[in-house]
C-alpha cells in the first residue's frame, strides 16, 4: 500500500501508537491499513466412498488436481463459503458434514479450513476454474499431481482416518518457503 | 475505499470480468481490492478448574468481561496468534491444547477461533488492554458482564463439556443484527 484507500494521500509505514507491527499509516486522514491473514474454505466432496476432485483450469497450478476451496467472501460463514466454492469449482450441490482440517500458512499469510462433505447426488461438471472434475478412489488419488500442499494435507488426513472410519478434527500448519503452492 | 492504495487514482464499485461479487476497481492501474472476512483467535485459558478472563480496559465493550482473544496478523499461525494474544491481554503464558470453537458472524465480516489452554503457572495480571485478570469458577462467570456473544457462546460450550469431560471441536456461527457486541 503506497495510498490511503480513503483520502488518496501518500501513506508511510510505521509503528502506529500503542501498536507494536509496522502499518501504512496516513498522516492527512489518520487512516491505519491493518493488513490480516486470510481464509480460505473447501470441501471433501465425498460420494459412495470416493472423494471429488476438480483439474484447476486457471494459474497458480493450471493442470493439476485440487478440493474445491477459494477465499471465504464477506457476509457468509465458514460453511457457507465451502459450499459455495464447492458449487463454483465443480457445479456440484455438497452438504457439509463437519469441519475437518486447519491449516496455518504463515508464509503466505493464510489459513486453509475443509470441510467433510457429502455429495447426495453425483451430479457435477467442468467449470471455468475447472477443465475436469472427477471422482477418484482412494486408492487413485494423484499424489504427485496434486495442486497445494495444504490440499495434499486434507487428502492424507482423510486416507488415514478412512482406515478407522474415525474422521476427528486435525489441526496443522504449512511451513514450506515457495509461494503460491 | 475511495482511492487506490497502489497509484492513488479514485477507484469505481463494479464487478470485475469473471467475478461475481462488487470490488473497489482502479482503471489506471488494474488493482481490485479483495476486502475478506477476518479471523480473531483467542483461548480459553484453565488453571486448577479455574477460566481466565480479563476484564476490557479498551472499547468496544469497556469494563466487561472477555475470552483473551484478538485479530489474527500476518506471519503467524492461528495457534501462534492465540497464545499472542493471551500473553498480550493477561501477561500469561498459556500452551494451547485444541482448537474448540470456531464462530462465524457473517455480519460483522469476522470468523472467531477459540483454543482450550492450559496455564502452567497461575502468572497474570492487569494490562493496557485488560483493567482486571482473573480467574473464574465455572459456577462464578459473570453472564450478564460478558462483552461479546462469541465469547459468551465459547463459556457455554466449556461449562457444558465440563459435565462430561469430553471436549470436542464446536462449529456456531451468530445471526444477531448489532454490530460490535
Amino acid at each position: 500500500m503506497r495510498f490511503c484507500p480513503k483520502c488518496g494521500h501518500q501513506v508511510t509505514m510505521e509503528i502506529p501508537s500503542g501498536d507494536n507491527r509496522e502499518r501504512a499509516v496516513c498522516h492527512n486522514c489518520d487512516f491505519i491499513d491493518y493488513d490480516n491473514p486470510r481464509l480460505i474454505t473447501g470441501t471433501l466432496p465425498i460420494y459412495d466412498g470416493k472423494i471429488l476432485l476438480c483439474k484447476r483450469n486457471i494459474e497458480p497450478r493450471l493442470g493439476y488436481w485440487t478440493l474445491p476451496a477459494g477465499f471465504m467472501e464477506n457476509g457468509e460463514t465458514t460453511a457457507e463459503g465451502a459450499l459455495r466454492e464447492t458449487l463454483e469449482e465443480t457445479g456440484a450441490t455438497a452438504v457439509t458434514t463437519a469441519p475437518y482440517c486447519l491449516i496455518s500458512i504463515p508464509r503466505i499469510n493464510q489459513v486453509h479450513l475443509f470441510y467433510l462433505a457429502s455429495l447426495p447426488q453425483p451430479n457435477f461438471h467442468a467449470t471455468e476454474e475447472s477443465s475436469e472434475v472427477a471422482l477418484f478412489e482412494l486408492k487413485d488419488i494423484p499424489w504427485d499431481e496434486i495442486a497445494f500442499s495444504s490440499v495434499a494435507k486434507a487428502l492424507a488426513y482423510y486416507v488415514e482416518d478412512s482406515k478407522t472410519g474415525h474422521f476427528p478434527f486435525h489441526e496443522d500448519l504449512i511451513t514450506f518457503n515457495s509461494v503460491g503452492k
